[in-house]
């Protein structure tokens, strides 16, 4: 390529998840023929974002308000709180929308290894949360990982002297999945969590 | 999500080829994580392109300079000229540095159905600057499908008259392929392009 300019623009865009040296090629030039219709428009909603976008300093959920929309949204049901790992746990739970209560992000799990401990978490944060707020229910929608599932009895741990209920998801066949695709933990789990019918 | 900022981004993201919504949204909140280092410039990188970037008038390259700095550049061979459909044709040329003459970017390939003709590819255009160039040799190096070859086959029949060498890449077994997993039409051009060793 000849030009500084869009050698810049596709190592930045060599960067982002997903894409590599040849794919961020491709999408800079599909951004370099659609200039004024998604390249403009998407320069002007980087710089946008950059400028207003915050994490909620009670959630952790990013925002251009502070609270973010869903703790000042009187909707949300106060009392029903789901802890995730990170934001693209909630902006998943939000997409599916099956949940009506608030959320907690822990910006990850507790991995001993990489340093990543209780503190590193604001895990003394999210218990002042419960207590102050008053919980009903906290529900821990953390991966069924390893550690996942550290962090998930961890904190189940340091949350049960407080009185709140303390749940986790559900364990199963994902919805559309053929048994003989699963793996034998997920089928143990299914087995375990079996449901009368009749 | 929340945000306008953030739903903005994400739809924006999603239109660039080989981002769906879900990879969009992971997009999205790599660069929300990243504020200064990837998301701030790659608005800036961005800005930049689409103010400066324009086609090429000789090659159609895309450049900051007009001719672009491939048409400028003394050291490359005047008298060759390489026929692309696409930049992306001329970028992978590029990268593989095997070729020190000048493009011409057609900017597609001949396609009746869609409406694509020699006047949309600006074949007078070519014709004129082989002429006018005094072009020794034209290579063109068009993809081996049935559009890529009715071009290839059209140039070459328009071509012939200006008295310029017209060749086209060589077919074969693609370096580090297997013959095992090579099509028919790749194997039989493959043994009729076969060369002598010893």
């Amino acid at each position: 390529m000849a030009s500084v300019e869009i050698d810049r623009l596709v190592r930045l865009l060599a960067r982002l998840p997903g894409l590599g040296q040849r794919s961020a090629q491709r999408v800079a030039l599909a951004l370099l023929k659609r200039r004024d219709t998604v390249m403009l428009p998407l320069a002007d909603a980087l710089t946008a974002c950059a400028e207003r976008v915050r994490p909620c300093e009670i959630c952790g959920n990013l925002d251009t308000t502070e609270p973010c929309g869903i703790c000042r949204d009187p909707e949300r049901e106060a009392g029903l709180l789901c802890v995730v790992a990170e934001l693209e746990d909630l902006w998943a739970l939000e997409r599916a929308m099956v949940f009506k209560g608030r959320y907690h992000v822990l910006g990850g799990t507790l991995k001993a290894m990489d340093g990543i401990g209780p503190e590193e978490l604001g895990v003394d944060r999210l218990l002042r949360r419960v207590e102050e707020q008053q919980i009903a229910e906290v529900i821990l929608a953390l991966g069924a990982t390893v550690d996942g599932q550290t962090t998930s009895h961890y904190l189940a741990e340091r949350l049960q002297p407080l009185g709140s209920t303390v749940t986790r998801l559900g364990r199963g066949v994902p919805v559309g999945g053929e048994l003989t695709y699963l793996d034998e933990g997920t089928l143990d789990a299914a087995l375990r969590a079996r449901q009368r019918v009749a």
